[in-house]
């Protein structure tokens, strides 16, 4: 059990560093400063469990403590040292992919230790997973990631999802989580690379199309 | 007694309801998948009443109990399924003003129901009709239903107005909660069909027009 | 410590009023009617200290009393009356200026008087200072005031870190305050005069410029 709360804490950084990463990467897009490099960082690194936690009425993780705010700094100066090359909007990408499958998990586990029956915690992982990237976008005043055609929020379902069925049939070890991350992020991965969809409202969408 | 506490709580479904299918129809403009039509439909038809409840420091409504959110699912279901023809904007600007009309009346009930004095009531109406499509239009990338011209905030204040005023009289029927949604709804059919606006803002606008 | 008290509340209706101003300023350049002005003006004017409030679980400062909004409803009426002349993008910048510098140290403060850690209260301050303009710019879909290249947030950092500071050194009357104060406003008073600027993320940019 402690093991796997240690799991829990790791998982928790990494999704706050590779989200932060991600927060880091739309403010190096428009040549920001450090300092804008950090609140975006912050903003988007602990956004998705802030949420959760006020939904949940627990007390906001990363308020009272340094660490998480720590880890996004670091995720920004990372980003200002190793720059962004070519390949700059894919690594976006793929650390929002990281950032949604492990947040889909962490949103879910801490609303069922809290509690929270299964189809709360489901719902916590969805918006812990799309939240923060959510915000992100929104405040860098780009089309958010809600509004791509691959599938987003439906990865971050699936995630949840396996990993709440598991909890509720016994299974609490570390594989749980990282089965609800592995099934979360390859669906998420084939959408990025092979352009994964599910099938779009049928009807008509806006006039003159979109 | 008990028969105000079960029309309030059809009017609350109703009200996520609508707000719900306005979502999805905002995700049916850009011809998303179903699971997006869900995400929409969710965050539209409970993010007024959600910031209602954060404010209020109250538990939030719909964590812990899957009702309102089935409803979400299903007015996505019934935008996906009966579609959206030559009226669609229509269709979400007559759902939006049903939904606005009774989170007025909900949100300003909720928060009276708290021990809320007759002025936080207010602006909890007002809050709880205007939020859902605000957050709604941000995560869509649309103008805010702020930025239209015909009145819409003055709809919700009107409608929560008259309720928390005839509540203060003692009058606590049902009968004052239909008062206050038909105030808030007419108001806004008004503005819908005829484009009733207040005075304009006198001075000048952004150099070079609006 | 009843004139800090005192002082601090003036601050707080300073900034609130002034955050107010410029979220009617925001309503003016679209020539919005008068509750279009009041709705701006009181999501600007209290939005830093509500997301602050929630993550400290507080009591949201504005609900249950009628003052703060009042101060809203008040400066939106003087931008009505008084009009925007000539100067109206300007004085929007000088009034933000005033209510960041204000809300950097009320938030620090206030964090610390809730027992928050120096690093939470500086964060608190951060966040105070700079939400209520973030959420004016997202809701009038304006780019935000994070995507200017002068320096914003640092301003914000720096007054409440040196608030922060002064009180950790054991100093905490009202020219603690004030210095605090006067540091962010003095930064961001030069950012809009001579446009300073933190030095940019030296890498590569969105493609194609931006």
């Amino acid at each position: 059990m402690d093991a796997l709360a240690a799991a829990f804490t790791w998982f928790d950084y990494a999704a706050v560093a590779v989200f932060g990463a991600t927060g880091a990467l739309a403010a190096a897009q428009r040549k920001h400063d450090f300092v804008t490099f950090a609140f975006f960082a912050a903003v988007t690194g602990v956004g998705g469990g802030t949420l959760r936690d006020l939904l949940l009425d627990a007390p906001v993780f990363w308020v009272g403590r340094p660490d998480y705010l720590i880890v996004c700094v670091a995720a920004a100066l990372a980003v200002w040292v190793f720059g962004t090359g070519h390949a700059r909007m894919k690594v976006l990408l793929w650390f929002d992919a990281l950032g949604m499958a492990a947040y889909s998990v962490v949103g879910a586990a801490k609303a069922l230790s809290l509690g929270a029956p299964p189809f709360s915690a489901l719902v916590m992982g969805v918006l812990t997973a799309c939240f923060g990237g959510i915000i992100r976008d929104v405040l860098a005043n780009e089309p958010s990631v809600l509004l791509r055609r691959e599938i987003y929020v439906s990865c971050a379902l699936a995630g949840a999802g396996v990993y709440v069925a598991l909890d509720a049939m016994g299974l609490r070890d570390v594989w749980t989580g990282i089965t609800g991350f592995a099934v979360a992020f390859s669906i998420r991965a084939g959408a990025i690379r092979y352009g994964w969809t599910l099938p779009a409202f049928p009807g008509r969408g806006r006039p003159g199309g979109s």
